[in-house]
């Protein structure tokens, strides 16, 4: 994929080699996750607000509720939105040397309202799939009702970021006597046994699949 | 512990029962974790970027290097300052009612830079207590320079909401009889075992302890 040069508000300043901007270590970490940080300016304040975001080639995309604050602000107005996976925690022969390991996107541009009814539809339909594949033509039909509920903000990739950390501490020669264990501590995100919910109904239904691009890959 | 009312910006706006504006609540929210995405307005647009923290009393840390542009930008400026824990993907008999699980805390105020060097100093402590406790005396004194090499903002916990979603599907009730799986699929952070880093040392370390609280709790 070809890369897009930095802009100067993506441009990574600190420890270049941490910093990446080709399209597919872009698309591996929006795809490795669901939730997401989007930072707008409301009332002249910053606001964060976590929420749950889905790619689509080169735009990524998130929704709520049509009477959502965090929807109806950042529409049409400047937006950053963060992506962070967070691999472990690094231990170091020093305070000052103890790091995480991550992996994380960033991404600005303008939020664009999604108004077509086709394109909501097939958006929501993408998410789902990305979530639970083969869901969506399981369950009834969204209605129309429900997709003018739903507002769908959309911004594209044009500007955007990567930053990962991983392997161990990077600690100082004179450090490298220390005998006290220093490594990586790695995490995890994984599933546990779904729940169903507890509802009597006739027959067993098919349990679902849960995109395995979620969680941490294996070690 | 005693709640606060609610501010114009920390009060939730939509599905108030989700809402909590209890000291307790924001305090078990905020240590079980160690990532949060900063929010901070830099040249006009708005920043998120992602960095560990740690809670002391009623204020948030969370520091750099000193050449970091997230940490000079943020200081004595407004900030909102995000934690996010996603528990899981509701599940539900309709596309329209898929939720997730999650445990979020917002905190607004202003970033102040920590000058006393014995202030930074225990900070700092307190900081690795809450990652790796007793592994602070194990490791060589950090040193002045190191000190001076780190900027520590913290920010009072005086205007913050909690946000929680906990519990199955809330389908329609025309759509009980639906022979879909409906529930939820529990996401879960845990610790793969330690990574040690490949030097050769003369004997073997005793392993850190890594904090419980930063995992998921059993179900």
């Amino acid at each position: 994929m070809p890369s897009s040069p930095p802009s100067a508000r993506t441009r990574v300043k600190r420890i270049h080699d941490r910093a990446s901007y080709d399209r597919d270590s872009l698309h591996a970490v929006l795809d490795a996750g669901m939730l997401c940080h989007v930072g707008y300016i409301f009332d002249g304040y910053p606001v964060v607000t976590p929420t749950l975001y889905w790619r689509e080639g080169e735009a990524v995309y998130w929704h709520g509720s049509s009477a959502s604050r965090a929807i109806r602000a950042s529409e049409d107005i400047d937006v950053c939105l963060t992506v962070t996976h967070l691999d472990g925690l690094v231990l170091a022969r020093s305070a000052f040397h103890h790091s995480a390991n991550y992996r994380s996107a960033m991404i600005f541009g303008t939020a664009r309202l999604l108004v077509d009814a086709d394109e909501k539809m097939a958006s929501l339909k993408a998410m789902m799939e990305g979530l639970s594949p083969g869901r969506w033509d399981e369950l009834r039909p969204t209605t129309a009702q429900e997709l003018k509920a739903t507002r769908i903000l959309s911004m594209s990739l044009d500007e955007a970021s990567v930053k990962i950390r991983t392997g161990g501490p990077i600690d100082d020669e004179e450090d490298m006597g220390s005998d006290v264990w220093a490594g990586v501590a790695p995490f995890r995100l994984s599933m546990d046994p779904l729940q169903p919910d507890e509802i009597d109904r006739a027959g067993t239904p098919r349990p679902p699949r849960v995109s395995d691009r979620l969680f941490s890959p294996p070690r």
